[in-house]
């Protein structure tokens, strides 16, 4: 069955007039991972793996994915400061001020974060994923195969 | 100047209770592809460099920056259709229909657009980037560092 609707539209969202895009989340990370100070701040810095749940209603848009494959997960980092134009990297206050998009920071106008992970099982609607340092209810807004 | 502000709040954003998401965009792009459908489907095919300007209210967030490095644009991809679970990967319908989130059809849930490209100048608060098939007049949210 295809899902692919042939009606198109619009997406209801930014064009050049437009001041804002609706994102709606797809899933959402279980981690043991609770606090966002306390967690590594890459993946590769010693996090765990953890499970993304997909919704129910996106559940078929999983198809094609496989135990192994590299994938890109997309967050909104639910707890950044969106008024935050620069940080000291790594927060650390010996290194320059330094403007957000040259850096990783969580804090930033469109708190998005990037997670390149590998996908070690799967569960029905239930992703595998590691290492990640999302923080246990993190909202998934996309999913990508790695670049 | 530092603009990191030191009262936080949480984003406005999704939380696990929370259903939506409000994108701001913080730039655009500026290119001679004016049309999705003539234009390459990757930036490794063929396509052109443009500019991204970025709104003058977040320039400082550009600070650090340099010609020659490898960022990660990310793009709210406007005229997709956002209904779209399963595509046939590249347009090819000779290839089974895959979950979307197995392709990088900009047909998705939440059309956000990765775009692995190199600084080729800076002006103020223009960059040149590219190769990137973007089309003109799409909306930016987000600039990273390459992963």
């Amino acid at each position: 069955m295809a899902s692919k609707k042939t009606a198109r539209r619009r997406s209801d969202t930014l064009s050049p007039g437009a001041r804002v895009a609706h994102l709606r989340p797809v899933g959402v990370i279980k981690s043991s991972l609770k606090d966002r100070h306390s967690s590594p701040m890459q993946g590769s810095e010693g996090a765990p793996d953890a499970w993304l749940e997909v919704d129910s209603s996106v559940q078929e848009a999983l198809e094609g994915l496989q135990v192994g494959e590299q994938i890109i997960v997309i967050t909104w980092l639910h707890e950044s400061d969106r008024n935050v134009l620069k940080v000291h990297p790594r927060s650390d206050p010996g290194r320059r001020l330094t403007g957000v998009f040259a850096t990783r920071s969580p804090d930033r106008p469109n708190p998005l974060g990037l997670h390149p992970v590998t996908i070690r099982r799967i569960v029905r609607n239930r992703l595998r994923i590691g290492p990640i340092e999302a923080i246990d209810g993190t909202p998934v807004v996309d999913i990508k195969p790695a670049l």
